[in-house]
């Protein structure tokens, strides 16, 4: 057989140089934990007030605050909207020890909807609860989350790229919690057609949704464990 | 019993697959590091000056650098208090092995102040010691050193996420230290009701207090290492 | 023999202390992903719309999309060439163990074209299909791209810089692939002075060639096996 | 003796509790390594050019990149700059295996300089070789140099914190190459006074400089070799 260098990063497996990916799973979740870092702090950039006398500024410093309102609570929310998104992504691929060329390119279109998220963060801040920038908002990240769920998708159809004896639980968990992002916001998108701000309060009802899905689960995975 | 899958990551703990974290204590770490060192870089941004004609930059350079002094001044007082952050952070965080969901959810939220901190730094540089912004700057502060307090007091109470055999006089010391930042920022807040420069000036206060405290708590501990 | 501390890092292996670089490879890296996932991300500052009054903005607000659509199709265009290029930079890099002084030098000229992504993007973004910036981003990506060929060259030059039982087979592969982007950027440039679009629209001729070339490698290899 | 938890730091090696640094030299170099790539890839956002008609750009480009041409010129030149640094700082670093308190004090201040960078950056872009922008600009490179000195005189002194058996060769060696830099701008300094456009070529001198010094040594050091 011909002499193949496999090169030295773990994550490189694949027997044909020339589908090589040179890319092992470290450094990828590397390079994308500094794009989340970067894109959850260029957030900041658009926290701005608007031209005030100096003298003025004690006397119109708070009405300022709430002027710009909008703003506070876009960058709250990406802020923490991002963040959850490293977690799930981070819990994600503690489950999948190794990549493969379509992984990577999945990876590179999610890292795609990271990267774009001060763009609607920063028309929220500026347009606050109108129909167009909370659709616009929803849709972004409907496509970002949905990603998150191709991803695993991919990964654990037919156990792919996870480990051999993952339990089926533990997958239809992953599956089921991955959709409930993109679920929200895409149902969020005809509440919006009625009352934009309801739309924007109803994105909250996942810190309901969440541990309701975990402990169904947990009572599930209970269950099988006596068979 | 049921296989559960643990995972590569050594900060994995529990036994719980449906509560993992699928996030260990170094990854969590390089990724704050990455949010301190963008949030750090991004302060310079803020460092421009008035539109000045190019034939006059010469005659003018001097007086606009002192008018400009506040911004110059904000970005040198939080780089210092960013980068202090950073090493109360790190010098914490080498007396926790381990990371459990709450502490993850406290880190996100201290991460939370440290990406906002460009924002009060540039209402500092635009408005100088004014008793609006100073008091705001003083907030922001005393909320992200508290949340640094909050995450010892998390981990070290009842030895949590400690080491078992760490002493209770490293332990307290650590707690003392950490409110010492917080302390200081909320107290310059009546300060600043009398005199906003004054309250700027109590800040550093704590190139004292620190220094004072370590020593106190040195003396504490070679008492008791006779016992 | 006189004594020479040669240094934790792996990368070091030259025997004269003066010619030390100081640098392993693993660090070289880390530089590097930090510098693309800094200028892919910073491409979003540019996703900017004009100043429209609030309570027009459901009205305007798809025409205006519209009207930036040369912004966005920039920032997509430069985002996903920048990780491709990220990901044949990985590729590359994977088949180089080591590094040297000139590695080094043509590593941090390559990052300077990395760097500079973003102002021809902004420039395509504001100017959309006009000859100049058409040209001139054509022309950065010719030079960025020849710089990673040339990165190649000089590794692959007599196995200086890579494994000494690599096959020729892969080392003219690599070197073929990485000629395809800049003779396609260089190749626009003509077209280009023809009809901008046009010029634009063939820099998509890479989905094809790039697979082409791989597969026309592909067969050459199995040929090879055989004797 | 009390129990002192030493924590998993390996550059942890103080035996007081109190005096802990709780702070490797790998996370140190992580950290500057982020600071230095984004202070580096912010220098992009200064290239910007003046408002035209789109119908206009094809005549006006060539003559606009000629107008901003000092903009282009700082940006090279500080791209440069930073690059050498952290290809010094790097090379420094891997004759210092461990880190005490003054070194990372010495190093954040250093740090200080590299974030301010994109600064007199900005200033050199915009007034171009105009007596004071010069003369800043070299001030904050003579600063940012000497800090880089000072921590490797520091390091040096009786071989506090290098190898007990690096030559005393090779610390006077770097010492000298340390001072190249600083040397070279604040000599630049009073030449600016008689023509800044000739203190800025004053600077390309450490392209002789550097390697001259390296040939010295190279020989001073070979001499000594059959002693």
């Amino acid at each position: 057989m011909y002499k193949v260098f496999m090169g030295e990063n773990p994550g490189d497996t694949t027997g044909d140089i020339f589908d090589r990916l040179g890319l092992d799973k470290a450094s990828m979740m590397a390079f994308s934990d500094g794009i989340f870092a970067i894109a959850i702090t260029l957030l900041v950039l658009e926290l701005r007030i608007p031209d005030i006398p100096s003298h003025d500024i004690d006397t119109v410093f708070l009405p300022t605050l709430v002027d710009i309102f909008p703003k506070i609570l876009g960058f709250i929310l990406s802020f923490f909207i991002i963040a959850n998104f490293w977690l799930s992504y981070r819990r994600m691929f503690s489950f999948i020890p190794t990549l493969d060329r379509v992984l990577v390119r999945l990876h590179i279109v999610f890292l795609f909807f990271i990267v774009l998220m001060p763009f609607p963060t920063y028309l929220l801040g500026i347009y606050g609860n109108h129909l167009s920038v909370v659709v616009f908002y929803a849709l972004i990240l409907t496509m970002s989350s949905l990603l998150l769920f191709f991803l695993w998708k991919y990964a654990s159809k037919n156990h792919r790229l996870i480990e051999p004896d993952l339990s089926e639980h533990v997958i239809e968990y992953m599956s089921v919690r991955n959709l409930i992002t993109p679920v929200t916001f895409l149902v969020s998108i005809p509440i919006a057609l009625v009352n934009p701000l309801l739309a924007m309060v109803s994105w909250s009802s996942m810190l309901v949704t969440f541990p309701l899905v975990k402990t169904r689960y947990k009572k599930k995975f209970a269950g099988t464990q006596d068979t």
